[in-house]
């Protein structure tokens, strides 16, 4: 029987949407207000869901306080209170979009985790917009 | 890569389930309070999701600003505000159920949208129903 | 000890706003699209909050099924799924803005209650837009 | 056209995370204070989504309100307001983790509905712990 | 310039009302499924609210990490994963409906701020039913 | 007949807490994370209560399109997608806590109001700390 588990994490951080190849006017054109120099934040709402068997032991797919553990020290205390442009090394060469940064945090967790788990990431950047990625 | 992004979108309506070559009985029978010939309403939330790879060179799977002009011409200024059973010309021969609702919007957005990008409506009809549509 | 007990309840309807003895143009000019005449609708989320003494022997203000039953009879059951501007009589002669409709459930729910408590009627039309009406 | 539709509802429980077979250090190491002798308890918030073709003659796949009376009668009838570890008949010889009170609930409802259906239970244990089951 | 700020916490726990000089039968009248003997549970959402001056050198009217500390202190550690009604001291003769779970906390959290503060709190029993509580 | 009106709103921003005329050490110990040189960000939620008379000839305390284009103009374009410590005049010299930023929204917002009406702010810093003024 497999069964998801999801956790709900939070973490703010500001971010900028740009290219350093590109003038300040295409930046404008494509990212609009996204591209603002001096940066503009959200708080992230991210859902991390792990599929696999449960334990016939215990009842868990996985220790909930396990994987908060690990949402913790990969995502949280990497990414809470920062600057994503400036401050993480991840994001030094790739744009932090929803979308990119839901890749990012889905390549942390998933070597963290057991083999046979599969993973899902949910990153909500406002209430209205949001990303998921499963490592497809 | 490739990502889910959803857009959350709004709006209000009026409808009444029944259909015309049924009697006022068995309309009753099968649509209860639902069927009130003079109309009763909700605030529909309407989460679209779009699914496709992400563009190298911006970090989008698709602009943001993109989807939600198409959600407003599709979606908003058809059916916002309207009463579907009167009003909206897809369903004068359809009953506006959730179900169908979906189904409408889908086919609206779908041919819109790069033939790369797979669809999923999702539309509340109240906070405790709601209905999901992939065109399958 | 005074505690005020809040208990949230939903209706689903139509209505329309405008003035019969109005021009549809100036109809229109105030009320904008809330003024078709084919109607719209929402899903009213309602709060009742209830202020009064803690009774000692059951540590309750009012008990809550009381309290869930008279919102049934009174506002559930006479709204739900109806439409405000052509069923209910309340609005015969009376628009029914979010604003009013606040206030007749408050006319409609203080009479039951003990003189003792005071009474807050809270009234969602939209998740963006609510309102609220104490009897002052 | 294959459509889910969802519903949700509610029911409060207490419970307590232990194995009978288990020393009570063993059981407090695996399942710190889920396993109180005392229990605890939870709001439980439960989605049990269904999924199949449209009826072309009501634009339902499943009537909502027979949905409703099958979850009031397998899960809320039985589960709410209730100590799963002590009078849960299922929940005897097994651990009541969110997971098996996922997999436990589609055990109780996929009987009760037409064969072509799919289901999946989403069953929120806290705001921020949630576990999805679809039978797999 | 008198500011209120506003703290959410969240605690779990099982509780039964009912009377120990009443007959179960005037506890089953009164309390219904509350008095289920078994107890039963829920997540506990909770508001703290405190209202004082803005501090002209910080621009905070208290320190958040302070306020959520005495949280932790005085209900977290005290209310979560326990049954109030076993383990509880200030429930030993006092019924845990919600509104005297207010008044408790309260009564815990106010000697721990400043004089010159205000308190308030919001209690969730369930996402239907909460209380507020100020002291009057 | 005095009733409240609430409109949510939102914007997204970047900043950072400290006092220019404090040692980084200070403003380290006194604003923690919050005073990260690079700067975080937040989604802000809302919500902007106008308390009035209903206006009998309409049934409104205030149209609600007034109050929206109100917050647009005085709220959203000014913070949205900005960094508040360094592109906004309001806190160049004044620390932009959740307190400060609720206090500048009202005295943005008030003299656009009817001298009538009385307002209150609220203003979500993140869905576990926000904070309310009306002026007193």
């Amino acid at each position: 029987m497999r069964v998801t588990v999801h956790r709900k994490a939070h973490f703010n951080a500001a971010h900028r949407l740009y290219r350093k190849d590109w003038s300040f006017e295409k930046n404008h054109e494509i990212f609009g207000k996204c591209n603002n120099p001096n940066y503009h934040g959200h708080n992230y709402e991210l859902i991390v869901s792990v599929t696999g068997e449960i334990d016939k032991e215990t009842g868990y797919v996985i220790d909930m306080k396990v994987l908060k553990d690990i949402i913790k020290s990969e995502v949280e205390d990497a990414f809470d209170h920062k600057n994503l442009s400036v401050e993480v090394s991840e994001f030094e060469n790739l744009n932090p979009t929803a979308e990119n940064i839901a890749v990012v945090i889905y390549d942390k967790i998933k070597p963290k985790l057991n083999k046979n788990f599969d993973l899902e990431i949910t990153l909500y950047e406002t209430p209205r917009n949001f990303v998921t990625y499963s490592g497809e």
